[in-house]
């Protein structure tokens, strides 16, 4: 029993910052490194990894679109063979910083926009196993639970852990609810509760008050304001006590 | 004995060709491919390493400034620390493609404005030399001999190939002449002429008229016209039958 | 009776070039100028602008999604307001240049993606064409007749032309085919032809064979070839003998 | 008697925020508002515009060089003629959003390391002005006094303001000590003292303990962190209750 914890970190670019990697660093097992498309540069590609490395936290590839304006949230109909040389070129270059601090890029989690497109297009979640495969077949998947991505994944052979999120609400159907929508982001205390519902049984409470299946290898928790850094540490604090702890998925 | 030729290679991006690829492969030895900062996207990248691979070129790492805008033909004063990091990002991006290619990056040239950058200032070619170890201490590095590029690879014990230019003037110090100036881009006869002088007998003529020395292992064509690719033609002709026939540097 | 020609001009990039627009500057009466975001850069402006006001051909703003990568042919979700933002943006930029070369601004013509999303999307036109009656209430819009954004158009009481393609086929619902489907592209003879027919009759054959209604005031030809550009000169050459000779449209 | 107080605004990208532009907005009396070269996109220079012209703050153009990675900061080796164009790019940009919030731009101040090359520089300061002069003669520049700036400006009958800083140690040559240095920034008492040294008798005390003559129309303060807003309402203040108060420039 345990669950992993992941965030996504490496989100500045140039003399912008984001996110407080060194604090999140202290509390997840798995770091989610932007790669230069929808945010990060190499200067904060070395950092994070160099940073991930000395806390032994996990490496990943937190892959998006090339939209640095619009930070990879926005829908850009990227053709399939297209997003595979995209994705193959941020991971490959994220594991240049990885190798330099002496690690290896374990897993690949699409960001924003794309994480959405891959998880309800196959071609598009092909696309990206595709780019994983031709550059480790060991790497993993780290997405919903249910959707193309994992379907792709296990056409192909590649590992694939599911996500759960500790602060979004869910739809009766297992979606997120959509950002705009009232209740759609959970305060402090019901995201703790949701964490530790998903982690211990794989569920959480739905929108309509009903509960619904989340499947999840892992919880993602951010860290881009101090109170969302302290929100994640209480989820850490809460899971490390229960039956469920927190540990690195895949082992 | 023999020479290398060399070519910049992948220089597209997105919806704008430059140069013909598919044609230089067939003249060249060693392909330089652009990563994405000057020029090339990742689907360029893909198609360079693959056309390279199978015509049996070996794979350099093109990699330039960050100023698509400028081609990185434009002096941009980067801070050595951040020249390392961008110098690994491009050279992790490509490695990517040459691996799925089968093949993987053999050298790193530097393109435009920083090559003369780092062929002048210790520090520079020291931030390239760097991130060329952390990548992969057996990378080569291909530059003008005698300069800063030459002495920090030396003192890396970074093996290090000496570049000279067919269609370029010299100047009696053994440097280009500069682009604007009369007489600085030789016609198709002199640039026929010179290379093989250089692969000869490691000289060309200067502008002053009189001889100067220029060690070179490799010498660079360009292919964006077609002029330029029948020039490059000629050159590989003209050399094949030559005592200094064609053939990749370093083995 | 009359019909205007229109091109996109000044869509190169930097170092890259594309078409050749002092050859359609002859041929067309309006100039759809790239602004930068999908193409286009300020020295380029500001050419395409002083050939434009040299040869006596209105000056319109091409604007697209900021997607350089993609040329602006990728859709791209981009909200609303962004997007009146980003026209705004666009078109004064380009008015800048069109003020130095002794001119204005006349009228804007989506680019790709953001010129079917327009059509589409009520929402979309109505950020257009609210971004151009910030800048100047006079401007026209150029687009597709009967879509929305001929209803945008109308509404805000903004000119609205209605453009129609010389080498594009049409459906039978008036709109164009995919350019990945058979046929899709027409030949020079049939270009020609079917320029003739709209200019003439306001209407096209449609891939089935039938008649299909295209309302146009102005109708698109291309020069990214020299066959296109040959082509377009066909086109002027056929019309300027018809009935319907070319003249700008909007008087 | 009075001084003008100038702060750079508008310097977010997309997702990212960086300082506090409606606080600035109530201690400054010109806002020097980035134009999406290097910092703000078309939303961000709405609003700046918009609560710019709400607040009676005066509109300028702060044209950097297109390189939002270094944030202009670094050198770039822009030929005149494009830098030019750039120039004029930045300023239509801009004014179609002033437009659209009822004001025009009223001044250019060139950002960072345009700052520092066009001071240095005649050919880029002439640039700069001959862009300036191109949109409207009326337009004013902003710039250090006794540098070419001003030298261009004045050639070309094109206002000119000096401009002094408050929290930056000048040497006795004039200039501004550079960053890295030891002593280069000031603290906040010493930033209010030679913000009111400057407005009311034209002098700093300069890096070898003496005093040196900054001319200065205009003082610039920063708003890029809560203690530097701090110490811009303190530097507003003291001003304000001395023989020198705030008020805009050119009357």
């Amino acid at each position: 029993m345990g669950v992993d914890l992941n965030s996504d970190l490496g989100e500045g670019f140039g003399a912008y910052a984001m996110g407080d990697d060194a604090a999140m660093l202290d509390v997840v097992t798995s770091a989610n490194i932007a790669c230069g498309f929808h945010a990060g540069d190499p200067s904060i590609m070395r950092r994070a990894c160099a940073l991930a490395v000395e806390k032994g936290v996990r490496i990943g590839a937190h892959v998006g679109y090339r939209d640095l304006a619009g930070f990879g949230r926005r829908a850009l109909t990227v053709a399939p063979a297209e997003l595979r040389d995209e994705t193959l070129y941020q991971i490959g270059s994220l594991a240049a910083f990885a190798r330099a601090a002496g690690d290896r890029v374990r897993y690949v989690k699409p960001h924003g926009a794309l994480y959405h497109a891959a998880a309800a297009d196959r071609a598009l979640a092909d696309a990206v196993v595709s780019a994983m495969r031709e550059f480790d077949p060991e790497l993993a998947l780290l997405g919903p639970a249910g959707t193309e991505m994992e379907n792709a994944a296990l056409a192909a052979g590649t590992p694939f852990f599911g996500e759960g999120f500790a602060d979004r609400a869910y739809t009766p159907e297992g979606l997120l609810a959509a950002r705009g929508t009232p209740g759609a982001v959970l305060g402090a205390d019901a995201a703790v509760a949701q964490a530790l519902s998903i982690a211990r049984s794989g569920k959480a409470q739905s929108t309509d008050g009903g509960t619904v299946a989340v499947r999840a290898d892992s919880i993602c928790v951010h860290g881009d304001s101090p109170a969302a850094v302290e929100m994640a540490r209480r989820i850490r604090a809460v899971l490390d006590e229960s039956d469920s702890p927190v540990r690195a998925f895949g082992g």
